[in-house]
């Protein structure tokens, strides 16, 4: 293909791109920044970090063979132009859209997906479990991990490390160091890294490197590009070696992750060596779009923009997070012993105004949720009241946590569960569906789901000052919908009676579903009673001796059925019939999923009606 | 006391260890460890590790003054003279029995207790969060987290060096490094611990210790102590740092940790530092009893044995636990993809088997359930069947994982749950009640609960070879007792029909207590039925309709009472009332422990005779 004009639409790929020389990679890396921007200003998604990995996904794909070499992305909202790459050029346009291409790396998607990849820090761990099965089956190929600076803050990371470091396999894992995780990542692992980043001496190819390098001809020329400014013996021995040295990886890098010509020769050497390799690679987030460069932080996750200014269609405004956040300063205002806690999203959970306003008793402790949980065991241990405000997919991780060092210890700690529920786009990894199933499964855990801004701010107060033990309060990911009115705001339950024979109950937002479907069917002459729980659990004896008195009880629930509110009240009540979530739930429009799984106001008058 | 003879029982504790000179501290340590040796000779419980800290006790306890300054033991079985030092002394005959004290921390048992102490890698998170508070409050007073070589493999660990390194807190973390874990640790970590631990340079005080030094007359005396084999400067430049010191940390060591003297200087230079310290303490596990020292690994958890001899009083024989180890050598024998996992517990589990006969197959990942898991699912997705053998409550930890790299890649892999169920005498922190509500709440799982050996091999061969997905096989500690006969063997349900209205339900050993039950009804004219589940999880619609069959249905059920198998069984049918476990179980014997919670077999038929 030589001297050819590129065109990335025409391109047989992957294939293809060993083809090129390093100025048609150029040329092709700017087709596909082109797509990059396109594409995530209209459907959302993840760009700045997208806009990063450009080159080094260019670069992998030259030096590996993909799907036999595996590639595991960490997480996989960086590997968009990896889509691009293996198969997925054409359907780009539907990322993130209900049916089209996911926002993260899924086997089902592509043969090219080598694993699952929507929580971070998990790419260490599995690649080397291929490591293994391909050194096991005598398959000389590799696999790849491939992870962000965040994502090392991370146990999971550091267990694959530890494990895969003293590996007698050809484990590759690169680090692709943008100097920023979600929030800025203020761990002494990120500023170690930082160190790395700017050791130019760091850039040496040691003895094994250079001995197999030595015996490969091919492969030796490249090589030279690495050990260029490799500093002399001397030199080296009183350098200290990386970390990563210690952990038993032959170093490499760091690379500049912007220059394919020395990611392929680095690449290459890594490839030659038959042991573990750890490949430090400096990336600049958001590289070669001016607004997501500038704000790399803004450009993480985003809404749809306006490509010319990078402008968002819509300003945020208010959400379920930032009225939790604003409120948390009210009340911290009023009390020092309220401490707030964060696994890396600050932004995300409306904690940026805690952390601005009383950055002593702030906590941003990483992609770390384990560490964030025994460290608020450790607060309320000494006294204080922490908050630690997350998203419930990730609250997942926590669960040894919450039974050992919060429950056991019989302490005091607020969990604020965001994104409960359906949240859309970000697809199955992301779902806020197993809260209620593995917080109930935990002593002492008492579960608030307000409906409304209100409730929440309501609520967080109950869990702050008036409750003991775990108090969790959960709600969806953005606005409030609720147009119940102000009279049927409440803690524990609201009840309305209309004079119905039918109760239908839900909580958090759903209650707006199921008010809607009420009258729906009202229009129809049915009349339904109905019940909101704003305190769902424990659930109590006056809540089921309501719940008795009717002839028939439907019980929506947008979370998974095992383990959840509804299957608990059929147990306690034989006249209630659950509707909930049976499986896992792929990305989507969060109305349309809801549609989808029964839980729409028109569904919920259908189901309704048919029962009855 | 200077020149009196010791008697630890005539003592007052903590406060005279800060009296002794250093003779008389050794003749307090030779007494703690007689104490130590004879209490668990009678009781079971860990000998190694105690014996091994006796010195670093003592030395903590002289150096710092607890309560004020929170000791942070990671994990408590290594805190047996703490416990001895701290008000436990005269109570301490009655450790690990019922009602006595426990073989772990716990806050509610001393306020010397700092944290909850049951599973390992919590204390540095724990500590850091007791440093932020006593920051926030202006108290000087330190936090202290004692952790060993084996805990430092858990990724919870690294999230709390990452954040403590960076800290502004004086937090101090003691290394007691003993050259093993439960299992020999192999990750690459305990090899660069290894490196230290030679290192005799590493024995430095660095700058800013020693101008905090000279500036304090009293410190001053003792840190010379831990100077004297400093090398002079250029040559520390020339050493690496260690990588404690790359995370922020003043690093001190390695340390003596069977000499006082040398202790002491090191925590009061510890003590001195006004930032984050991290000290590393050599011990010898067993120190001062020579079948302990000659076999640690035997003496880590025990039962009773004979002091004279360190031989244990009954030989262990087939256990659940050995049953599936040599099962699954049986089965892997005939399948070169099935791989064995375990997370630091090889002769816990009963993988030594598979590991002698298999070697390139098994995988002792240290204690890191989260990464065995990611790590199983590396494997299944590059075609192999890996088999983690964990315990119920350490499995918690990977509930993530679980889903995230397990279920949404729809990879199939087998989870061999052993210590299912009440364990005993190690108490709640170690009870293995929540599996069942966990791991129900995980998207295609399929669990098997078998009651018997020959149920066992039958199930996990299913569990290898037929099942789709997550499979589990769980099963409880210790051996089969069953006396139901081999007629009943299954790997579905079996169902006793004597013609009765009232059936009695349960699944795993439960199912004997019940069968017993039945008898004693028997005896009395009160026919029941019974069924015992096999595969547990997901429910059939067959066996719900014999259940609806019956007027009267009891499920008896040793699993937490939220997400179990009984409350979903009730849900589904009206007619079911569950008997399971409301809260928390504390330490004692196991079938004392099912009395009390009604599920011995006289409690069982005693309450379905109340309830027909």
């Amino acid at each position: 293909m030589a001297d050819k004009k590129v065109d990335l639409f025409s391109m047989d790929l992957p294939a293809d791109v060993k083809k090129l020389n390093y100025n048609q990679c150029d040329d092709l890396c700017r087709q596909i920044r082109t797509l990059l921007i396109k594409t995530v200003s209209k459907n959302g998604g993840h760009l700045a970090s997208n806009l990063g990995t450009v080159e080094l996904t260019v670069a992998l794909h030259r030096v590996f063979d993909s799907p036999e070499d595996k590639i595991v992305w960490d997480v996989g909202h960086q590997a968009y132009t990896h889509k691009i790459l293996t198969g997925r050029r054409d359907s780009f346009s539907t990322l993130r859209k209900k049916d089209g291409i996911s926002g993260f790396c899924r086997p089902d998607e592509s043969k090219h997906d080598a694993f699952i990849s929507g929580h971070s820090s998990n790419s260490i761990s599995a690649a080397l479990g291929i490591a293994y099965a391909y050194k096991l089956k005598g398959d000389p190929h590799h696999a790849i991990a491939v992870l962000g600076d965040g994502a090392m803050s991370g146990g999971l990371s550091f267990e694959g490390l530890n494990n895969a470091g003293k590996s007698d396999t050809n484990i590759i894992v690169i680090l692709n160091y943008n100097e920023m995780s979600i929030s800025r990542n203020v761990g002494s692992m990120a500023k170690y890294l930082a160190t790395l980043r700017t050791k130019d001496s760091y850039k040496k190819t040691k003895t094994a490197v250079q001995r197999v390098l030595d015996a490969t001809p091919v492969v030796g020329q490249p090589v030279k590009q690495v050990m260029k400014s490799s500093k002399n013996a001397f030199k080296n021995m009183l350098l200290h070696s990386t970390m990563f040295d210690e952990l038993g990886f032959e170093f490499i890098g760091p690379l500049d992750g912007h220059n394919i010509e020395e990611l392929e020769a680095g690449l290459r050497a890594a490839k030659a060596v038959n042991k573990p390799v750890f490949v430090h690679v400096n990336t600049v987030k958001g590289k070669g779009y001016a607004p997501a460069e500038a704000n790399p932080g803004e450009f993480h996750g985003v809404g749809s923009f306006e490509i010319s200014t990078g402008n968002p269609d819509v300003v945020s405004a208010d959400s379920f997070s930032t009225v939790m956040g604003k409120e948390l300063c009210r009340l911290a205002r009023a009390d020092k012993r309220i401490c707030a806690v964060t696994a890396a999203m600050k932004y995300g959970t409306g904690l940026q105004y805690f952390a601005k306003a009383f950055p002593d008793r702030f906590f941003d402790v990483g992609i770390a949720e384990e560490h964030a949980v025994t460290f608020c065991g450790g607060l309320a241990a000494a006294g204080m009241i922490p908050v630690f405000a997350v998203y419930s997919t990730f609250l997942q991780r926590s669960y040894d946590q919450l039974i050992h060092d919060l429950a056991i210890g019989g302490l005091h700690a607020v969990i604020c569960v965001d994104r409960a529920g359906i949240v859309g786009s970000d697809g199955e990894t992301h779902q806020g569906i197993f809260d209620i199933s593995f917080l109930t499964a935990v002593p002492n855990v008492t579960i608030y789901s307000p409906s409304d801004y209100q409730e929440l701010r309501l609520c967080l107060k109950k869990a702050v000052f008036e409750e003991k033990g775990i108090a969790v309060v959960r709600y969806p990911r953005g606005k409030d919908v609720s147009s119940c009115g102000l009279d049927c705001v409440k803690t524990t339950c609201f009840h309305s009676k209309n004079g119905g024979n039918t109760l239908l109950m839900a909580y958090g937002r759903l209650y707006n579903n199921v008010c809607k479907a009420a009258n729906i069917l009202k229009k129809k002459g049915i009349v339904c009673d109905t019940m909101k729980l704003v305190k769902i659990f424990p659930l109590t004896d006056n809540i089921a001796d309501i719940v008795k008195g009717y002839d028939k009880v439907l019980f929506f629930e947008e979370a998974y059925a095992d383990g959840s509110i509804s299957e608990k009240m059929s147990a306690m009540c034989g006249n209630v019939e659950a509707f909930n979530i049976k499986g896992l739930v792929p990305h989507g429009d969060p109305d349309t999923l809801l549609d989808e799984l029964g839980l729409s106001a028109e569904k919920i008058a259908q189901t309704t009606e048919e029962r009855i």
